[in-house]
């Protein structure tokens, strides 16, 4: 049964509402003047209480790796010591990234595993920042970004954090964790289409990027500052997604930060609940939950089913699901819980994933996954 | 008489037609897989020709700015002599731009003015690489990019072509120019909102490419062919934009080049000659026409009318037209005639301006400006 209505339960891209898409295709209007300059403004500060930060945010048309590079290039220099904590794919990204600028130091952790904190301490020694992913996508883990900063702090260390898939699903508290460059892509939690990424900085770290030469043109973090006190990008902007990262930026304060997180929560206990209750283990096998990421979640790919059957099945239905990346093609799926998604769509997507297992033979008998899911949403 | 019907006659963003609007409002889709790949497919396969070329184009999320980094900082290293032809804003970004990457040998010529052949032939020696400005938006010039890339071959160096406001609206032949790196923009000449620019690349550049090593992370063009031979792009892309572009491409198509050409050209003609009809100085004053944009008519402010008396002017009747740039601001405004506009919103904008030029005195009687923007189109 093949459908038109497909649902993305990857992480990111996902489904936005439609009023976001309507938003979005709006006539075109001018990029400099009083319109524009009024959008980039709520904008601007409707992100500001979701990293957590009463600091610049500035938002640049280009995706969540250009926030990245972003948020490396502008502080940090080719001498400058720069430990990458790194314990999945996006936390390796930010090393890759890294070698172009500054002098990398890789600290490694087994993808899916917690970060050690006590081995950041011992790595941190004459680090002159520290990059780590706030919610590792590509394992479902949720790292201990308070913890890490502090440690750094105590060095000097400039905190960069990836907060792509956390900021607008989970808390983040910039200020008070003491975080200094932090970054968020639209497509994630924030319910918007991709095309846009924003990038946090604190007073510290401008202090910093004034003295840095080797940050890309399109990137440079000081332009975009210096054209905001204007109501302007430097560059001529993504007007349409600035549109929908508006009507974003309203949706968000309707529902409130408190019930966003909640939901995301919620949702993500649910998936892992309804797995356990299925019989698939979940990926990174660590307690307690609240170090699970509540936007993604990873789990092992069940025997007597594949990756492509698994996950073609499940779109045949219209629900899309993601696969491991890199290292863990084939071992693992993922399901995300970001954005403006609703119960309904969680549960039938959970339901249709025990269709195709029934199918399959992984099981015998579909609900109990759903039960489960069931319960924790009206627990 | 405030309009909520806004028509933007700058020269980029453009207003886009309603069923583009239509395409990139569709649901998300995931950026992995057989969907997506055949949009991106079609839309590289759609802006070879307007490239003029059947060499690789790389799509990139990400305004023109970015496009103009990646056509540069992939192509030179630091100890490379990068000849930079400016005559306008954009060619003295591209120099800007060409500082962090290369060595940079700056050939100024007056905003507005022509390019001097001569001047290059005698810049020429021990240059790796020149930029050029196809499109001289700043100043509303086309520059004589295939005299030039004949000058620069002979003595080996690679030709980078900003076309950001020329690709889709005017004729450009890369490979029998001898172009080696081109570069445009979605908001201008091909019609869609701005957020994606391409960059098309000659065999000899990619081999250039595999030894320079400065490239931005994110701009990085050989992941970009890596990817595109799999369907897809390094990085998530900007979906909803991949699907208006997409829409533009098979607009474009219908139209035909040569059709979409003469159109650019005539509207231009027609603003020219309206111009001249209403005693209104073309802002460079060279001859011949050929040397004109096709794609963006620059006129001096004239007598009695402040820059903003007549943008405000225009504006409040919905026709938006832009200021000078830089060095030119207040003393120059320029009329675009990009994308798929038509001939009544062109003759609208015609007369609205003679409506805001008589109401403040400049001219004694409307009438002559649209009279002969008329006789081009229906010539």
């Amino acid at each position: 049964m093949k459908t038109n209505d497909p649902y993305l339960m990857i992480p990111g891209p996902v489904t936005v509402l439609p009023r976001v898409l309507k938003a979005m295709s709006q006539p075109l209007i001018p990029h400099r003047g009083k319109e524009f300059e009024e959008i980039l403004n709520e904008c601007v500060e409707g992100l500001k209480p979701l990293f957590g930060t009463g600091e610049d945010v500035l938002i640049l048309s280009g995706t969540g790796t250009l926030g990245m590079e972003a948020s490396i290039s502008n502080f940090v220099s080719e001498e400058d010591v720069v430990l990458n904590i790194v314990n999945g794919k996006f936390g390796e990204r930010f090393y890759e990234i890294t070698k172009k600028y500054a002098t990398p130091r890789l600290l490694e952790f087994e993808w899916g595993n917690s970060v050690d904190i006590e081995k950041v301490e011992e790595g941190i020694e004459g680090v002159n920042a520290i990059t780590i992913v706030h919610n590792e996508t590509s394992t479902g883990i949720l790292n201990p970004v308070k913890e890490i900063a502090k440690i750094a702090h105590k060095e000097g260390a400039l905190v960069i954090m990836d907060g792509i898939t956390s900021v607008g699903g989970e808390y983040v508290e910039m200020d008070k964790w003491g975080v200094d460059v932090a970054v968020v892509g639209s497509q994630k939690c924030l319910g918007c289409p991709p095309g846009l990424c924003a990038v946090a900085v604190s007073e510290r770290a401008w202090d910093k990027a004034k003295e840095v030469k080797n940050t890309p043109y399109y990137c440079d973090l000081l332009e975009y500052k210096k054209a905001l006190e204007k109501g302007q990008t430097p560059y001529t902007p993504a007007v349409s997604l600035f549109l929908a990262l508006r009507e974003c930026v309203r949706i968000i304060n309707e529902e409130g930060i408190d019930a966003r997180v909640e939901r995301h929560r919620r949702a993500s206990t649910a998936v892992r609940e309804a797995a356990c209750a299925l019989g698939i283990e979940l990926f990174p096998e660590i307690v307690p939950p609240s170090k699970y990421s509540p936007t993604v979640t990873a789990m092992r790919m069940p025997n007597g089913i594949t990756d492509s059957e698994l996950r073609n099945g499940m779109k045949e239905y219209g629900v899309y699901v993601a696969g491991g990346q890199g290292r863990l093609k084939g071992k693992i799926f993922r399901m995300g819980t970001m954005g403006d998604f609703n119960f309904r769509n969680l549960l039938g997507a959970i339901s249709i994933l025990e269709g195709v297992l029934v199918s399959h033979g992984v099981i015998d008998k579909p609900g109990a996954g759903v039960g489960a899911a069931v319960e924790v949403l009206f627990g």
